[in-house]
């Protein structure tokens, strides 16, 4: 019989949990024999008394151990990786960075969660692919991954339940914001899946989940510590998130962004191909694919220019469901019944785009969630043709909003709200490019 | 609709709740309308980061207008008052003090709780009288406290219904140690009935729920501040709870000692009576029935002496299904199967009985409940006949324990511990009586 009394009672009075006494109540939650207000009571006390390095990755390993365990790493046929982004407003690195490390020997066998406020979600992204299914079992997981290099799926129930339990309760008692919290949860899903290296991508900014670098600093150092303890080779590189990443926000503006950079990386926005190309080519260094970024570098520019990663890409598509041609991808992907292009009302340099108030009004316009039931718009979105740094006229096109007829009301709204978050400076006045790598632990 | 999720991330980061907001809680608490598992993570965040004098009295008027208000100072005829021990071992002043006033000319409608863990109900004390009925409406007690001068009945849980609910909560949350949730739940039930004047009892030490004096100041002080802000005159006397109350711990034993001493105060437990005489004695200035100390005591004294406060008492338990005469009380409470001896293992001087040891082994007698379900014996109890300061010879009877056939297994063990929790010193060493009354706010 579990003492939940004496175990809240500890945490309150800001004793470190046992290892065992952790498991205990890890046991005991998914078995269900610990009421929920219990549980909050001690979820309350550990987001403000805190969880030590330790406890936190006994935590993990006891939620990892509440499931079923996919063991990627033995049951995948070559080196395997699995890619995490703490969140992000356009964030779409995961559809494009897999298929290029497919293309150069890795298996990627991911679940991935829904978005949820103004951050995305990459099962959002691959579901509004018509067709596309996510429900895939981990079993039918391991053998796509196994035959054409990857597989992106929902989170599966059988995985961590236990984090599914306390994400449930942290949702409803605000204490979501906890960095052991935070860090048990993620982790718990990713060594349950067990792939050997974990890349971890910590977005950092208004854009993001956490405010601030050293927060951002703080989550990845428990993450890698979580990871140092389990034998998983695991990094984290923390990122920019103050300014959308790529030029498109939304669920299938964000797939054609993907597809697109992938078939004339040329012309993709810097910012988002810095990112994409850092991470695949730490990803090939800590994989031991490469041993140089020169070659990693290298690597990554044939199984782009060959064509190899964009046929990975489509090669997912269609084994979960999708058509047979990235072209085929393209025109069935929905569109929106207005597209209203948004002008600059002044001349001069791009200095800032406030990913918060460009997540805010993209989650008005239905391509996120406020909350877990909401339906989405796949089509709704933004789309900016210029970005951070770019030099505009008065009059020009800078963006457009792609909404549905049932919201036209807010278009003007809208508009003025999307003005508001760009920052447009005279050109007297000094730029700089804004680093999108911040940090790599 | 009730933002839940914004009140406790409000009491998480430390802010204050306005009045509104907590009225808002209690009313949204108590139709219902906010999960178990919120209400917990709040109290959780209350009790780490606390909560102000403001929040507390507005929390505790939010409480006393959830359910029914009694407004006892209306509809009494005479002067009201309610008395309130915060709970120890061996504390039976109510069933002294409350006769004793109603013979110097009070009105005292007082509901009571039974009680938990090593601290006594006087409740459960009064329903050891074979007959005697506690489950009186607020109507019927307000009627039988007009006719005779006082009634003592269980709480209702049509007072304060909202206390009912943190309560329990608080009680499988490890969250009942919060001096502002403590005075907040006291007070709300004590501004229910609604008595002209409050006198509070704040026991501290081994045998009582507050530790230290420091923590007995900080409860009575929020609860005085609470009375202040209602304009309820609230006094606040802060007693010694180290050393057992009186000479007996035991439901129907502390209700012979409380007879006895009304009819034989010179024969009575020193400690027990100078308490008796200071909270009558100052209930009797702070209600304005004396304007001295001296004319308190003169009161008091004849009360006691012409057998006005026995007579007082018969009364109070005859009307409430009791015997009609004194010595069919003591006759009718229940006695014990065994009544075994404990003798003094070494000669000396009594410097020190420990309460919470006493209370434990009276606890585990079945003199007390450990959770809420438990059922008493309430012949059960431990019976002094030696007290702090006592001169004993190895070999003497110190104590006799009272219990069930069904407890003689236990016999050695509570021998043994009885001996462990009283301290017996060699005559050279100096002995200095124990102040009772620690402090009056």
């Amino acid at each position: 019989m579990f003492d939940a009394l004496g175990f809240i009672a500890a945490k309150r009075d800001g004793y470190s949990h046992s290892t065992s006494e952790l498991a205990q109540f890890v046991m005991a939650l998914t078995r269900g024999d610990i009421p929920d207000y219990q549980t909050s009571a001690w979820l309350m006390a550990a987001r403000l008394n805190g969880l030590t390095a330790e406890e936190t990755t006994a935590l993990t390993i006891a939620m990892r151990d509440s499931g079923v365990l996919v063991r990627a790493a033995e049951r995948l046929a070559g080196p395997t990786l699995d890619k995490h982004s703490t969140g992000g407003v356009g964030d779409k690195t995961t559809l494009i960075v897999t298929p290029i490390l497919v293309a150069c020997g890795l298996k990627l066998l991911k679940m991935s969660g829904r978005g949820l406020g103004i951050t995305g979600g990459t099962i959002d992204k691959l579901e509004s692919i018509p067709g596309f299914r996510t429900a895939l079992t981990p079993e039918q997981a391991v053998h796509q991954a196994n035959e054409i290099g990857s597989a992106i799926i929902s989170t599966s129930p059988d995985l961590a339940p236990a984090d599914g339990l306390l994400y449930a309760l942290r949702n409803a008692t605000a204490t979501v914001d906890s960095i052991p919290l935070i860090a048990a949860s993620i982790m718990s899903k990713k060594l349950a899946v067990g792939a050997q290296t974990i890349l971890l991508d910590v977005k950092v900014g208004g854009g993001a989940f956490m405010p601030s670098l050293d927060a951002g600093r703080q989550l990845a150092g428990r993450m890698i510590e979580i990871g140092r303890q389990t034998g998983i080779t695991t990094s984290a590189v923390i990122t920019d998130m103050d300014i959308p990443l790529g030029r498109c926000v939304g669920n299938s503006l964000e797939v054609r962004e993907a597809i697109e950079l992938l078939l004339h990386p040329e012309a993709a926005d810097h910012r988002l191909l810095n990112l994409c190309t850092y991470l695949v080519t730490h990803a090939l260094i800590i994989t031991g694919i490469a041993k140089t970024q020169d070659e990693a570098l290298q690597k990554m520019t044939n199984a782009v220019s060959s064509g190899t990663a964009a046929g990975a890409l489509l090669r997912m598509i269609h084994a979960q469901g999708g058509p047979d041609s990235l072209p085929a991808v393209l025109s069935t992907l929905r569109q929106a019944d207005v597209v209203q292009p948004v002008m600059a009302d002044t001349s001069g340099r791009i200095h800032h785009i406030d990913a918060n108030r460009v997540g805010q009004i993209s989650l008005d316009m239905g391509a996120g969630r406020r909350t877990k039931q909401s339906s989405l718009d796949y089509a709704a979105g933004i789309e900016f043709v210029c970005g951070h740094g770019s030099t505009v006229h008065a009059g020009d096109i800078i963006a457009y909003l792609h909404y549905s007829n049932d919201h036209k009301e807010n278009a003007t709204t809208w508009t003025a709200q999307m003005r508001a978050s760009i920052s447009i400076q005279p050109s007297n006045i000094n730029w700089t490019d804004r680093p999108v790598i911040l940090d790599t632990l």
